[in-house]
């Protein structure tokens, strides 16, 4: 547990006085006083989580954590669970739903092996191809976790391997990158995300529970009655985010809570996604409360428990496009307007800078004269 | 009236048949049935706009239209009219708002006097020169409005001329880029607008007033006294658009007006912006009703009646930042929705092809071992 612990460890609280900086530039910049609203609120925490009064948020990348779910057997998704292979397959051929998005803002999108059930090993060897940029990472823990009706997902080394996993991530592209969203693959992982939701959020199953990827109302039923059988199977400690996360959650959930960890240890935004995004971002909470500093939400998804979570973690979304797809295709969309946040402090002028600057202009065509 | 009338005249409906290809397109991409929500809606429209199931939206710009305003003089704003020209000049050293937004989603900025009560036109030779881009065109229709508590703000003539101001800009830069964002410069400028929404909206000058760059209850009372007066003063007919933005109007909400109905008759989306927007748009409508088909709505803006307007035009905005400060920084943020809509036409693969390029993949690898 030494590379979670030493990582919780270098979580810093944000930092004030970037903060105050960056507060009184934007108070004298050329417009009316906050004209710029939540864009400039989002400047100040951007200060504070950068720790400088001029963050620079250049080049943005998105990853995607993908892992199989035991639970899928019982039917509470309408795919079947080849589907996650042939997902992250076509993220790597950019073919997908996170694809689409993240080009338009500029965003490359890695994909990262944590348990998915199907051997594709071979597709890591792209890192000495050039046909096939290096975007797939093989971080298989195992073939996909067990069933959580009949006992415990994964064992609990396997819960703090997968977010070390994240947290290994979250090292090598904050190295590269300025900006990160981390998204998730892994049909079933709904029903993993409702459970976590419903212990740490203490809700009910039923009030934490959605339709997924689209279930009817029978088949949400049956959802909701294997969350509680769930539960009562593996009685999850509800003040041991470890333990529920081997117990009802996935691997993919676990790698993103350590994405969030280690997102925060590099003094970078967590940016969350949807609902499965609000669970592991839950977990990550519990085990180091500090990181929810770092958490900005982006939209509020349609899978029905996502502002229930979102308020949880006391965040509030940027939009609400009635997206329900995960693989972080609303993450995305924080990153023009955190571009924009760090340009209110990098590129805009004050007045006092606008004028000196406008005579500079003015005296560069007179001299032309 | 020929300019005017030959676009309007140009403006045609929405390609019906390009948009259900592409409803028809997006209901079989590999995700659950809508599951990118709004994105999706988006996608549909945009093909109707550009009348092709794969609308291309990769450069997209921004034009700021300026002018000065009579009205000034009668401090209905925190700021005075020597501000516009202070921020025109700022558009062009890149240090304002609209700068600092559009950089954020790689769109240059394109800046037009239409109307600035100042001598700037020496700015414009920047076309023969390289070391500041050619970036500003100086269109003057004269030295700002007239105060239009004492009479029209200008001549019919003067706001055809403004009209076709913003028509040429739109055709010229629907010629260079997919997709722009219009946005405006004018101390004074949402009286203006606020008269434009009550009479176009039938609404009283009360409920279409609001605090601009930030007046107290005081200035307030006395801008909707303005207005009042205003309106009693010139009659101005709410059968005729151009009459109305002759009477109580201003150069660049004129060039707006242009500038969106050059966009529909190109073929391009109109992206509004804030207040000000709305009004140009209001008074488009009114000129051209099928122009309205290509408005999409951005941002709700914090000027009170902004919402009054969206609904008058019947547009749900995507965002709400508490932005007030026009210069189109609302309408930006549009560009990677809009790419993304475009992007899940042209890029997302069906469930099908998907299949068919997952074998690819793996035949690519198998034939290296």
């Amino acid at each position: 547990m030494n590379m979670l612990s030493e990582t919780i460890k270098k979580i810093k609280d944000l930092d004030i006085d970037s903060k105050e900086k960056a507060n009184e530039r934007l108070n004298n910049l050329i417009m009316p006083k906050r004209a710029l609203g939540k864009i400039m609120d989002l400047a100040e925490d951007i200060a504070g989580i950068y720790k400088t009064n001029h963050p620079k948020i250049t080049n943005c990348s998105t990853v995607i954590f993908a892992a199989d779910h035991g639970i899928a057997q019982e039917k509470i998704s309408l795919y079947p669970q080849e589907v996650t292979t042939q997902l992250v397959k076509s993220y790597i051929n950019e073919l997908a739903g996170v694809n689409a998005m993240s080009m338009a803002v500029d965003a490359p999108v890695y994909v990262v092996d944590v348990g998915v059930n199907s051997n594709i090993s071979h597709l890591s060897r792209s890192k000495i191809d050039t046909l096939i940029p290096k975007v797939f990472y093989d971080k298989k823990i195992s073939m996909g976790t067990l069933s959580f009706i009949q006992g415990p997902a994964m064992s609990r080394k396997q819960a703090i391997k997968s977010i070390e996993i994240g947290i290994e991530m979250a090292d090598l592209l904050t190295n590269k990158y300025d900006l990160i969203a981390a998204g998730e693959m892994g049909i079933g992982n709904t029903t993993s995300s409702a459970i976590i939701v419903s212990i740490l959020g203490r809700v009910s199953p039923r009030e934490a529970t959605g339709r997924g990827t689209g279930l009817n109302d029978k088949d949400l039923e049956r959802k909701i009655l294997n969350i509680e059988k769930a539960i009562e199977v593996n009685q999850p400690d509800k003040d041991d985010a470890i333990d529920i996360l081997a117990k009802v959650g996935g691997y993919e959930i676990g790698a993103m809570c350590g994405f969030y960890l280690g997102c925060a240890a590099n003094n970078q935004p967590v940016v969350l996604d949807g609902f499965n995004s609000s669970a592991a971002a839950l977990i990550a909470c519990k085990l180091a409360p500090k990181v929810n500093e770092y958490m900005i939400a982006s939209h509020l998804s349609k899978e029905k428990a996502h502002i229930l979570a979102l308020n949880i973690l006391g965040k509030k979304p940027y939009f609400d496009y009635n997206l329900r797809l995960g693989e972080a295709t609303g993450a995305v969309f924080m990153f023009p307007l955190l571009k924009a946040a760090a340009n209110l402090l990098n590129k805009m002028a004050t007045f006092e800078e606008a004028a000196v600057a406008v005579n500079q202009l003015d005296s560069y065509f007179i001299n032309k004269d």
